[in-house]
């Protein structure tokens, strides 16, 4: 009898509501102490996109914003609040898809999502949304090297959203920021079970554990971070969301 | 101080070979057993497609295929195997993207990925491969059944295999087979944190188990399930792997 492979998932709950400015590595630690634990080496953090773009003051009072001719004129067809329409137009670098009142945009990161990820759900005043965080590798790399430097462990940082996909209904969370952790798995060569080469197993893994953190954080707990430990990773392997993002000139669905 | 929401994920390692006719719920009980536990109301317990097709007998001896002309073409046209790739042909339903020798169809169950989930690794004899499950749904349903008859506990099935997607790269895991969970948690018409109606949030959440599970299980450690204990689902709401398929109609990049 080996001992299985076994990972522990917590949602980290109980958080102030985020202001600009606030230091997530901080907030961070809060938590984990919150929750009877401290950071060790090899945990992985992920944190919802909402509290960065919060942090960062990223969020738009619609009543500031002027919306074009283009942003009226498809919002009418559709039913939108125009100034939202307007919002979204200005966060995306290139519209993938519009129809039936559905916007797909590629954002100026490279993600492909939709409404730019430009988002009204939990974030206070009526009128209010919420964009994207603008570097979000940036902003896991910092939370990484503050909780290095106040903690000493290695803790890799994810910073998730929730995305739509071609063909399947739902969305799922995915990584839109990374560090201290290589995001993508690379299995080609190595021996399966039966010793013969693997063929084409490149594993998002940091997609999966983004999407594994979002079932202890889910969408109304108020649970914006969740820590991950037992996932094993080699800490010396480091990355960007970048990687996650198809080279367009390979991508059949552009 | 609340308690945080929190999840375990144990990977079922030290199974035998599955051959046909094998009875999975059984290998399962034997192998939450070796791991020292035993399941709980509420489990879940995921499934990789490999050892459900192995059961099935889904293999496919290369040795025992002739190629159509087209498979012939198209094969050389890209340094392909003709007799994999008319296997793939087989077993699609419609062709979705067929170009630089990827190969993305829709299966019979209605799932789009690459060359219909016809896959190579982890399978024994040098030119074998593997089909995915002819019905996963059911199967999962049956080991659901055959597990509550035997241990009395209502333990979730997923069985999961990785696809591609577009606009991001490497594969995650995700549910082609569910019973006894919904695979979609519909947030719409819920009140935020902030008491605002949600708007566009119906979770695949059956995905998201199907990922978080990959992450215990590897591509080559020999784990071919895994029990996820400490996900909060409502047992009464029970589902198909089939919701997870987007309707044609409404898919913009069919």
């Amino acid at each position: 009898m080996t001992t299985p492979p076994e990972m522990r998932l917590l949602g980290l709950a109980a958080l102030p509501e985020v202001t600009p400015n606030m230091d997530l590595a901080d907030l961070a630690r809060h938590a984990v102490r919150d929750a009877g634990e401290t950071f060790h080496d090899g945990d992985v953090l992920v944190v919802t996109h909402k509290i960065v773009a919060k942090a960062e003051g990223r969020l738009v009072d619609l009543h500031t914003v002027e919306p074009s001719a283009f942003a009226h004129e498809w919002a009418a067809a559709w039913g939108k609040d125009p100034r939202h329409v307007e919002v979204v137009l200005r966060e995306s670098a290139r519209v993938v898809r519009m129809d039936r009142g559905v916007l797909i945009t590629q954002t100026r990161h490279g993600f492909v999502c939709a409404n730019s990820g430009v988002d009204a759900s939990n974030v206070p005043g009526e009128e209010v949304v919420c964009l994207l965080p603008l570097d979000p590798d940036a902003t896991a790399l910092a939370i990484h090297r503050s909780l290095k430097e106040a903690t000493g462990a290695h803790v890799a940082v994810i910073i998730a959203d929730s995305f739509g996909r071609p063909w399947r209904n739902g969305i799922v969370n995915v990584a839109i920021g990374v560090a201290g952790i290589a995001p993508l798995i690379d299995y080609r060569g190595q021996a399966d079970d039966f010793g013969r080469t693997m063929q084409v197993s490149v594993l998002a893994v940091a997609d999966e554990l983004a999407s594994a953190a979002e079932l202890v954080m889910g969408k109304v707990s108020r649970c914006p971070m969740a820590l991950i430990r037992g996932y094993s990773f080699d800490n010396r392997q480091q990355g960007s969301a970048r990687e996650l993002l198809m080279d367009p000139t390979t991508d059949m669905f552009r």
